[in-house]
């Protein structure tokens, strides 16, 4: 008993917490394409993300941080602020070029640029001791009906990240799904469907990233699709933030979904999952660090209120399928024992 | 200061709880219409309404609950219980004779139909001692594009709920909204439209009964409809129950959604809403009495936490607008002041 | 160029159409639990559907239609009406013993009673010459947070299925998915997660069926989902009806949706989909047979709509992928090419 | 009868059609800043607006579009051009200045800068001899619960707007309401709030605009909307474009909606819509003068339908209210009366 206690204890110094370098910057939208605010030197971002209490890692995006030629020097700001790269997002949807599509552009010469392009972020990765990337293919999708040969163009992506895992077999690869946005449809739009792609890859160092944004969007209880994708080995990363349900809103964590976190945080950890915990947001109006500070800080809260006592009271709570035990036990974690 | 702990202390006191008569028995859907459970006998879904803590109010549901025969009788067991009748919700949707609308049906003599049996629970409602009538005309709206002449149908109701109102002005007549279910489309669909018909009816006592869950199946926010009927006057009631924002799925208050009931709460108090929180619930597969319970006590423990000393640290967050703020003070209130 | 016409006259000619026979009878809802209308006799309902315009196809529902006792009275009913029993839909959803679940129940007994249930309308399917039968397990699911294990759950539905398919391998067994209703979520709840269970199973006689509402309230793209299936050689079946896209109204064909009929059936046909055209409504206040007939004319006129030289006009245009190229035949086709 | 025809056919000749000038050019979003395509210059984008078919009036965005600097110039062009200034859209949104709001912004400064600023416009507008100022206020509203007041708030609007209509008499001022975006909360959300806010304004020269995209957006049925605010003589302008009712896509009209559109245009003409049929599209990834003209053609085709015979079997079957009937107008409208 004791031994497990310690066990636990050792399990939570070991969870691990990143943030996104860019979510401290300057943001927009389409209406206000110049920003919010002001965008913030690399250095000072970097400076910033180091000082949140046990964050420890750090994404970075492709153009906007992370480029073949700056990664030299960006590598070194990390080392100087002890922080890790936990994975490179290669940048497929920044650049009028991908505005079309990346890895399924119907334009072969688009697509062989893509592959290009990815491998040389997955070089990039090595050389930052990085050793997963994280693709989010934004503008591989449609819009309108009657635009996209699904499964021609499906086919391109699948077949694209194959031959990157291969030739990179020492990165994990991790597939981020996302119902729409910037298409109206994205090929990779939810859970189940991502999943499908990866094991068409054959490679097992294929897998999905869930951002619980995008899956709450998508009208999915995320904690289900943890448990989906921890069941075939394959999640293999997780961003962090929060919405309305009505659109990637990528909000502090916390600020308006807790039950559901509650599930979802129960079932990383009955599911023992080892990754990041990192925070995806756009603080548009806020103050970048105080905002994903907030998130840090929500997550790290919920790890701590999923004591061995918690976790057992929720396990017999989810094998009785009670309603009203459940509905319990979380008025007493917010409310306290007297309510 | 102490008279002002004192008021409120005062105010707690009063706070009014209720439930709905009907969530205590047997439900169905429309796969199951036999129901999910066993149908209790009335006099044994009263007795557990009134062992509910601080529950001292009571909905009656025409037809299902009191009719024209049982009215003495449903009074009498009120009384012997000691408990109050909050509003009785006339039957304008159990009734294969409403199915094409009630006060909006297409065909005239329906409508004086559904004029009169309205009148008849307004007797009733006075001889219960009953000071208020909740309508939710859950048939009258339209299934289908080019169905409905949204005018005509629209007047049709408004005219009948001004008639009944000065025919009966000692009661409050309160519209409960909801953006669909049994018809595709609800003419009173959400807050700001039905505040538009009570205000057309130009009759003081008519008002709005916000559904919590159905104004989150419309994608409100509710505090704001919560401040804009209070604007007016015009919050006559409360219906409590929890969704997933799909659909009306009536579960158990705080069992989805937490952040928006407290910032619910918060605005009632605010605005110094007096009425009644009343439950409204579908316990399909739970035991009804636990369930709702389950809620009385969620409500209960949400207006013990919004103390003088919440509402006014409230007050200023919500004066500044700060969103970083907000989302401290709610962790701090999930998780503790050392989150 | 002829014998390619003259093949696809033939291939029109063999589009095969079918009605589950209850959408002719009476329908209720959870709040008008006795029905809008007034139920037929069954040889009423079946010589209705005889009577429609080559329909040759009758898929019957358990309990509902079809049971242990009334089968071979049912199979001479069709046979005397020149109907061919399209498939067998088991009653996993009318019963109270199915409310907390069938394939996925917690209690084991439960489990077991559908294991058995389903091998008894296997059996019946023989007797009927019937070779498909379509799982919808409309209970298997859950409502709250914290309530279900979703691994274990979903595990006892697919290997429940896995041995049914297994036990009858002359059959078809196609897996229905649906988002919610009757539960607030249900494990077969879209294309994907449906087709990884089907998968799952490692059985080639498992497969999916697409409701076309119940994809389009999962915020599916149904071309794409169409798309997804027959690359897997696992689209078995296909329910059609409509709605707004909020809830599984089970309308009329196209009486909300044009544009997206439109894709669906061009992939339809670009995939060789061999299956039956099944309708399936719930005509709560329309009559039935007018409702289910106009579905059918509306799903026949499309499939005229779709020529060859459409069929070809399309494929470049999906080719091209240019959104005005595509939404400039779509205005040609519904206003004439003068538009 | 035959003055009734000649009538008719001088409405139709009188319809009146525009286009939004910026949606001409290019387009960009959150991720992809810079844009999907290049910028063309002004004059060229009048010219091809110029150059659709029966397109006589263009809206102007202010600072995209329209600046107290280059008024006069761009006056000029529209004259040159044959083209009437139709509504100014002042630039409430663009700029880092109203990032929290214009206004309704919390600090007092910035709402006096949004009055000074519209102001300005009603100043332009009177020297373009353009008669509308549609006000979209696209940063007042609140993104996280606790965070806004809502009364206090939406009165600075409603006063500020009270207070330009009253400075104003000779301009209609419109609300254009959006559920969300940029914002995650509007204050002018929907129909009926919007209309509500247009009627505390007491000023009869305050209305409402339906940008269509936002009202399906909003899940309103949008031939209801145009009813309720034509009731309240209050529909003063129309955005025209289409979306999947997930987002303000701004697709090309019909490409998704054709059954709503029909709906709606039959509602316009039978309430007598007497304004502009504007388009308002981001077709970021089409060619922008041929994404436009689609739409235009799409109208021009659905009035040309509408024709009286169309009119008077319509009026009866909304008059009926049977949903077959309905149907069966539609599928022969789409595939010709031998459908």
């Amino acid at each position: 008993m004791m031994r497990f206690i310690l066990q636990r204890r050792r399990d939570q110094m070991n969870e691990k917490y990143a943030v996104i370098l860019g979510n401290l910057g300057n943001t927009c939208d389409r209406f206000l394409s110049t920003g919010y605010k002001t965008q913030l030197p690399k250095e000072e971002m970097i400076r910033q993300a180091a000082g949140m209490e046990r964050v420890t890692g750090i994404e970075l995006v492709g153009t906007w941080d992370v480029t073949r030629e700056n990664h030299a020097e960006v590598g070194k700001l990390l080392v100087d602020n002890n922080l890790h790269c936990v994975s490179i997002i290669p940048d497929l949807f920044s650049q009028a070029v991908w505005g079309k599509g990346s890895l399924s552009a119907k334009d072969r010469a688009t697509r062989e640029s893509a592959i290009a392009y990815m491998a040389e972020m997955c070089d990039i990765a090595d050389s930052l001791h990085c050793s997963l990337i994280n693709i989010w293919p934004g503008q591989d999708g449609y819009d309108y009906p009657l635009q996209s040969d699904f499964k021609q163009e499906r086919g391109w992506m699948i077949e694209s990240i194959a031959r990157l895992a291969e030739d990179h077999g020492n990165l994990q690869i991790s597939l981020e799904f996302k119902p729409r946005e910037p298409r109206n449809h994205s090929f990779f739009a939810r859970t189940a469907d991502t999943l499908l792609a990866a094991l068409e890859t054959k490679m097992p160092n294929v897998g999905v990233t869930i951002d619980v944004g995008h899956s709450l969007y998508a009208n999915e209880n995320v904690a289900e699709s943890i448990v989906l994708l921890q069941q075939y080995g394959k999640l293999f990363h997780l961003h962090l933030n929060d919405n309305y349900r009505y659109w990637d809103d990528d909000m502090i964590v916390g600020s308006v979904h807790f039950v559901e976190y509650l599930e979802m945080f129960y079932w990383l950890r009955e599911t023992n999952y080892a990754g990041w915990y990192s925070m995806d947001q756009y603080p548009y109006r806020e103050d970048g660090r105080a905002a994903i500070e907030a998130s840090v800080k929500f997550v790290q809260a919920l790890n701590r209120m999923l004591s061995d006592t918690a976790m057992s009271e929720l396990r017999a709570i989810v094998h009785n399928g009670d309603a009203v035990e459940a509905n319990t036990w979380v008025r007493n974690a917010i409310f306290g024992r007297m309510a």
